[in-house]
């Protein structure tokens, strides 16, 4: 079993390198070998997937030694489970975001959800997909870690589609699977849109939270 | 690049063992190293993964000679194509008996549909994430073939929807994006319904119908 040397969850939230949005004061410097490293390692994951990926490979596309790359990473596994775990914390930051711009109205939390679902599916595509193919290739301590994090995602859902339908907002009768049905479509995102296509990305928030109103069945 | 041998495609449909139900007269024997093989491969892949997976241990979990196995299938990329190959033809031909229950009302026929694919989902869920997560370790002839099984899949989808919309009977504005969401929302059920659990089939087929009608906007 692993011993995390640095991940995500040892940061405070606004240290956490996205490798998208700059945010507070990294504790790790933002540049160095630990931001070439996750963006080798994105690459070549998602290139490649994980068992067909070694160590030496992401050390050479980062442009550091061995010993340089062991400094962070004690392994590919402990890499693999510091990238899902980094691209979560960013995604729940960004819920945390969306849903601060709003009140407590159920359809207003959902709409805020489904765009931060929307634009993190959209801008973390690569991770999106490594955190849905790579899942199974967690060892088990790792990912008993994470799905406890996946927990929490799941709860956010949950809590506000159960508010709307305790409050009558929502009128569908099996909330549960009107969450899991919001979910999968959002998050299957990450797979087929293209970001240099037709379809912008304010179109495509616009065209997920119709839907996911639909699901929920809040009258229009 | 590989030479197949005997793929499902090569079969009559009512030839191709689905591993579920006996249907028509068999043309390579039932029971034989061809089942045994497909079973222990679906076993091992999901399990291990194609990375994970030798031919040596299928063919060891198959009760096999190396010899054996080769005669069915010439490598492990063979395997996998001819597995997913064989469980897509399966989906077909159970979107096919649904669909012809039926007549030409887009609602009654995106009901069969919905049914057909959350059936499929339940009884062949361990091939339905083994065609999810290998899908990229198709090799490149394998994957283009199986690409085209996949789009007539879609356009199964699309037809029925777009012709509800140009009928009036549904309304949704963005039939794509409907059909994306319905797919993804059966197609994780695979992930995460329990078969001995407190929700039966028949439930979990009308929670999903609804949900369905609900994405293209038919009016309840």
């Amino acid at each position: 079993m692993l011993t995390p040397v640095s991940t995500a969850s040892d940061l405070p939230l606004d240290a956490v390198d996205t490798g998208a949005e700059p945010g507070g004061t990294p504790v790790i410097p933002r540049g160095g070998g630990r931001d070439a490293i996750t963006g080798a390692a994105r690459e070549i994951f998602a290139e490649r997937g994980y068992h067909g990926t070694s160590i030496r490979d992401i050390a050479k596309r980062a442009g550091l030694s061995l010993s340089a790359m062991y400094y962070w990473h004690p392994s590919k596994q402990h890499l693999l489970a510091a990238l899902i775990e980094e691209s979560t914390y960013d995604y729940f930051h960004r819920c945390d975001e969306a849903l601060r711009e709003v009140g407590d109205d159920p359809a207003d939390r959902l709409r805020a959800l489904v765009r931060a679902t929307v634009e993190y599916r959209v801008r973390r595509r690569v991770e999106s997909n490594i955190g849905t193919q790579e899942w199974r290739n967690l060892e088990p301590d790792n990912r008993e870690r994470l799905d406890g994090l996946r927990r929490s995602a799941t709860q956010l859902w949950a809590d506000i589609i159960n508010d709307g339908v305790t409050r009558g907002t929502f009128r569908c009768a099996h909330p549960g699977d009107a969450r899991r049905s919001i979910v999968a479509a959002c998050n299957a995102i990450a797979q087929w849109y293209e970001p240099s296509g037709e379809l912008g990305l304010p179109d495509l928030v616009e065209r997920y939270t119709e839907i996911a109103l639909r699901i929920v069945d809040y009258p229009s």
